[in-house]
């Protein structure tokens, strides 16, 4: 779009964020992507690398030769270095690992290519200040003026024993109001909060949600200090759980993004709708045996799609409390049966409000043979459709699946279901055929 | 459950976390919880009852005198003293702003409790370090040793001019490299993402999380800085957006929590069953049209479920998957049309093979007459409940809705009777009626 005079833009990015410089590449083609990009400061250029979003990013380097990609490696994050060369062939990978000057960064990296993506050792950076608990905080100082180019943000600095035992932290506060010969001994607060390589990156994000953390220090099982997760990485994970649980629930089987491909979006979303014609032809085939009563009463017919979407809906609401519920914090202050009691008595109201409109609209405006036995119905579907709401996610949840899956397609197939059951068998045992 | 020994639970819980401290009250009753809050230091209550569940601690705080409360709100982050104080009776609330010993932190209660709770006004506090310009750092060191235990966690410096316009902030890092003597103006970053007190919170969060914020200023229209709002805060505006989202999809229609009395939880699900409802009656009313077809082919009854079913998944499908492409990143080099071409073919890819599907088990295992109707009518369905998915939640988001509405019950809704229209056209068609 603008390939007119360099200085210009060089002056126009050098104000920008690189944060907006990455949201602008979204709308321009890759040469001009490519352009932008060689234009900006190597620092900057790293920041924007680790900042584009996976599948873009991996179409965009596509283009780069190693020794260009080597360029930007020096200056980014250790462990979005990680990412980006996760998403590389191997050869370039390993072309960059080893051209690369900071060898002890290089290091940093091969060992976290290891790590699983979504455990805490994937998400961490080695980039922090760690402080031997017999220095002083002179030497302390010395040691965070030594790493003050590698290491960007300091939020804490870390305090290990000999070993590299993990022992505490010592805010920077403390270090600015400290004299420079007192002992970090003296000083460091002893630490609570801190992960192990292998958690998971959900426990992570419930832990430094819980204690209201920006940064939390990963160690190994010999509790030694390996490296830190800050809070920005969390929000992401946050994000993405949120969002998966929504596809979870519309029935998306793979985390899709509105640039996947006919291909991907079409695999992701069959599954479900397949499981949920199967439902149809299920209660195509069940109808089928009141075939008799439908022509005797063909009025029977119409309330059908009521009683289904009655069931969905309450299906529906009942479980996605539940899965809140499970979710947030520990079930307050009440046993599990007055949980259940409660439930019962939502879905009595929820049941009578609705049986009774219904009743009323039917008996007045039409259908009055029907009235009774559409009203019994749609109650029993309600108590049905609750109590099935409530106790599929705890049954998902027990089995080790995303309970939001409940809330989903799963319930509403099965509730089709069970609602043209009872109702069926409701009009048969009231209109005595 | 322990009345024992005072000094073993002094002890036991000095050694706890106070998130830690605040789970455990959730389990034991109100005397207990009064009981365990006596025998913490002033400093670690105000952190438990901050940290406590809004409904929770209101019913709680009850039994306070506002003597009481004083002892802890001197020791509470000025933002959640508010929250606190908010859920005060009006009484209470005077009483413990008048005897407050730190007049200055009254003031910026006083101050807080102005803004609505949901703009970032209503989510920042006062305690932050703040240097003028033209300070040394030593004299910034000073401030930061004058305010050390009103600040909890410093996460920066903000550098001011004269008359409080906020300029820029200075890490601490830099402080501590920096020389006693070197001036604030030569060593602070000039300040790029900062909020105005009237901004919704949604706009902090999106903010906080596109440029990795931990920490942001917030000023008022005079960019006079006024507070600032940290990530632990904006976790929990995330948190909370995700599941208003989650209960809009499921057709809740107030936030709800397991603890609600059963007349919340009824009226917060009423609303959208009801409007459910009303969508099955006149479904009813509309097959009634057809009932004359229906008593000749009865089996037309039998795929209601099927249709209505697979109308509503694909619909939920399509829209969560528009929603999500809102919130998240801008349209990403694809342009509208194109968006729309990838959404149909989609669309026909999904209506050609569970259309083909039914066909193949209608035709071969039973009521061949009907299978070309109905897999015409799915086919139909599976389109028409992909583009009013993909439409609605833009159009909701138009007028300012929720578009997140638009993947629930509204959208189920609309697909039955669109859906009920669709087939019973067709099979009036197609058979010749």
């Amino acid at each position: 779009i603008r390939n007119e005079d360099r200085d210009f833009i060089v002056k126009e990015l050098s104000e920008m964020h690189y944060a907006d410089i990455t949201e602008m590449l979204y709308y321009l083609n890759t040469e001009d992507c490519r352009y932008i990009l060689d234009s900006l400061s190597p620092r900057v250029g790293a920041d924007v690398l680790s900042e584009l979003e996976e599948d873009i990013r991996v179409e965009f380097l596509k283009s780069f030769s190693s020794k260009e990609l080597l360029r930007y490696i020096d200056y980014v994050d250790s462990d979005d270095a990680v990412d980006i060369l996760n998403e590389q062939p191997v050869k370039v990978r390993e072309e960059v690992l080893s051209h690369m000057q900071d060898k002890e960064k290089a290091n940093n990296i091969l060992e976290l290519l290891h790590y699983d993506e979504d455990c805490a050792g994937g998400l961490m950076a080695k980039e922090l200040i760690k402080a031997n608990v017999n220095w002083t905080v002179l030497q302390c100082i010395e040691e965070i003026r030594r790493q003050a180019t590698k290491v960007d943000k300091i939020y804490t600095v870390y305090v290990v024993d000999d070993h590299d035992v993990l022992l505490g932290r010592v805010s920077l506060k403390r270090i600015i109001l400290a004299k420079d010969e007192a002992k970090i001994k003296d000083i460091y607060v002893p630490e609570i909060a801190m992960v192990n390589t292998f958690q998971a990156e959900e426990e992570v994000a419930e832990l430094m949600q819980k204690y209201d953390l920006e940064v939390i220090p990963v160690v190994n099982v010999q509790g030694k200090l390996q490296g830190r997760i800050t809070i920005d990485d969390i929000v992401d994970v946050i994000t993405e759980q949120a969002e998966i649980d929504q596809q979870a629930m519309a029935g998306i089987s793979e985390s899709v993004e509105p640039n996947d491909s006919v291909i991907t979006m079409s695999r992701a979303r069959l599954p479900w709708l397949i499981v949920g014609m199967f439902g149809g032809l299920l209660g195509a085939k069940f109808i089928g045996i009141f075939e008799n009563e439908l022509t005797l009463v063909p009025a029977m017919a119409f309330f059908i799609p009521l009683i289904t979407a009655t069931g969905g809906n309450v299906g529906i609401q009942s479980s996605t409390i539940v899965v809140q519920s499970m979710a947030s914090s520990p079930s307050v202050q009440e046993t599990m049966a007055e949980r259940f009691f409660k439930v019962l008595l939502v879905a009595i109201v929820n049941g009578l409000v609705i049986a009774g409109l219904v009743f009323v609209f039917n008996y007045f405006l039409g259908d009055s043979s029907l009235a009774f036995v559409v009203s019994a119905a749609l109650f029993s579907v309600v108590m049905l459709a609750s109590f099935m709401g409530t106790i599929t996610p705890i049954v998902l949840d027990r089995f080790g699946i995303n309970p939001a899956l409940a809330s989903g397609p799963f319930i509403t197939t099965t509730n089709d279901l069970l609602g043209l059951a009872v109702y069926f068998s409701v009009a048969k045992v009231l209109l005595h055929m």
